[in-house]
């Protein structure tokens, strides 16, 4: 392989040359959140670490309000947080109720019948809502079901899903709500205590605007109790909450008990870009995401262009393809001329949709005005 | 939780010392990696990442000494490379050998079973290694077997398990050779064609000092028949090969299928460590391990100290702790007054043994005369 080695190592490495991310996510990541990822690297046991650690745990509290002891970012993106709740929650043969209307909502699926749970699908059209009637018929209709799992914000629709009330209707049937906020934290009104959320899942690279690689997950009470019911260890070692919450939380003396290294520069980023949510206050942050949502659908509306979902996130703007405009290519000239990525439709979506997401640190005044610049342009 | 608020957004975030990591890893990453993790965060199907993964990946081969084209780094850290190979590897009831001389052994027959795996465990006393006599024991005792399991460099123990001419007993039984490469890979040889190895996953803060939160893994065509050839899906969507393939190979046309968003700034700190160690050259890489490790021995022996295993790696020291020293009491000593972070003994070996890893960017003369002369001062 000497041969190959020379080849490698005789050129240089190319810098990425910045884009504007309006697409369903990475968001664009301000550079006090980039800085802050080049810290020098501790060790996962340092009292240092410890403490950071802990300061980012305490935030994800404040933006997920909660008062969940069990707040922690899972080691992986945001679909790491998923498989998480799954597999802690989940034990074979158990039946669950899963709400499809994206691709979000059958992942979800995937994975808990990956899990050995017998899922049943409450299904709507996607781009729409899953009623919180279908979903009291569907506990009615299996009176066994021990969870009810919902994507709050479908990255692949559009789709803002209501979610005030639900747990009372899951909870009278013994069940937990578990939630899926990967493009709701942060953007969106979200409130796990008062809303009765007993497990959650999110990413960093959406609306906290840091780079993907960690998924902050939080379990309430009742998840707790159902984990500590387990008669099966859960199937992910990586991912099983009995041992991670001795290190997130503290083992039985309270120190950190070892279980994998975590990614020490990823935590140091998070920690900053939840700094930045908590400065600008989560009621302003969310605000912003609302006005930025107005202003880029006036324009949009404006322009003919048409949004697919009625009930829209403000973090993602998923309208139709114009007729005879062509997909990729004005996603390419989007990209190649203007630096700006939006994102094409997903699944039954591809080739119909655009999605532009503004989330974070991207859901600005100049970014709104650029972006509708540009699509006037290019689209004549 | 606004009161909280305004207690987090109050206070300044700390800024981590430095410290001098020697311990199991993370290993200290060269600021050309910390300048490289910084770069500004693209989108995960930018043609600008693609092409940074494919570096990133074609680097990987040659560290891994391979031409296996599904060689990719995997979204979590060490032990998510682990229950990768693990999960796409075995079906339930399948009958697999796993060596077990440490704690990460222990481990993969945890994740092995956690798969469904019956798992038959060749045991070795701690700090010693595997003898391959005994493995070809196991194969001929359970003729059904699938899978060996063995690792490279147990990080618990500091024992280097020879490999040279075991893949031919496990093929010669129809088996898979798996191998944890964790704290071996571009600090000692490891030759994955040469040797047969099937598949194999490693870390990123070991010896190629990058910050944790990627795994390399690679998987060989006898490994790639075996996924073919399943009957149930990997148990985790998040690591499902078949799946990734599609994203880091290409799909059937060529083009990039969307799997999940990867952690994107860590891929750049990656592609920088890898570029480091080609500029070393792996030769030159592996006899600087070997170089220090015997500088360090000899100093750790000269002052008395004595190496547990009989056959030590090069990355990592793992000495008894002298009578009469204070386990906690010197490693907090090397931290406080020197900045050196030093490894605690791991499981059965917690309170007699210190861990000294010498990975990568921190495997340097500077730092081996430092160490000997700060454990002198404090031992007296």
């Amino acid at each position: 392989m000497s041969q190959d080695r020379s080849d490698s190592s005789s050129k240089s490495l190319s810098f990425p040359e910045e884009r504007i991310l309006l697409g369903p996510g990475p968001s664009p990541v301000p550079q006090r959140v980039l800085r802050a990822l080049g810290a020098p690297t501790l060790g996962h046991l340092d009292p240092q670490y410890v403490a950071i650690m802990d300061e980012t745990c305490a935030m994800l509290r404040e933006v997920f309000q909660t008062r969940n002891p069990l707040t922690f970012p899972v080691s992986g993106t945001g679909m790491a947080g998923m498989e998480c709740v799954a597999v802690n929650l989940v034990e074979p043969g158990d039946e669950v109720i899963v709400c499809v209307n994206g691709v979000f909502g059958g992942r979800m699926k995937d994975v808990m019948e990956r899990c050995g749970a017998i899922v049943h699908a409450v299904e709507a059209p996607w781009g729409e809502i899953i009623p919180h009637e279908a979903i009291d018929a569907a506990l009615e209709q299996f009176p066994k079901t021990k969870l009810v799992g919902i994507v709050h914000a479908e990255t692949s629709t559009g789709a803002h899903q209501p979610l005030v009330g639900l747990a009372d209707l899951v909870h009278a049937k013994g069940a937990l709500l578990l939630v899926d906020a990967v493009t709701s934290l942060g953007g969106h009104e979200l409130k796990v205590d008062e809303w009765g959320i007993d497990a959650i899942y999110s990413g960093t690279q959406k609306c906290l605007s840091c780079p993907p690689g960690l998924a902050p997950v939080s379990f309430g009470e009742r998840a707790l109790a159902r984990m500590d019911a387990r008669k099966t260890k859960p199937q992910s070692w990586y991912l099983d909450v009995s041992m991670l919450r001795k290190y997130y939380v503290g083992g039985g003396g309270g120190g950190r008990v070892y279980h994998h290294t975590a990614p020490i520069n990823m935590t140091y980023a998070l920690r900053e870009a939840l700094a930045i949510v908590l400065e600008e206050g989560l009621p302003q942050r969310i605000a912003r995401h609302e006005r930025m949502h107005q202003r880029l659908r006036r324009g949009l509306e404006a322009m003919g262009l048409s949004y697919i979902p009625k009930h829209s996130l403000h973090t993602l703007n998923c309208i139709s393809i114009p007729a005879g405009a062509d997909d990729a290519g004005v996603r390419r000239r989007l990209l190649e001329e203007y630096g700006i990525e939006i994102g094409a439709g997903l699944g039954v979506m591809a080739g119909k949709a655009w999605r532009i997401g503004l989330m974070g640190h991207g859901s600005t005044v100049r970014n709104v005005d650029l972006v509708l610049t540009a699509l006037r342009e290019i689209l004549g």
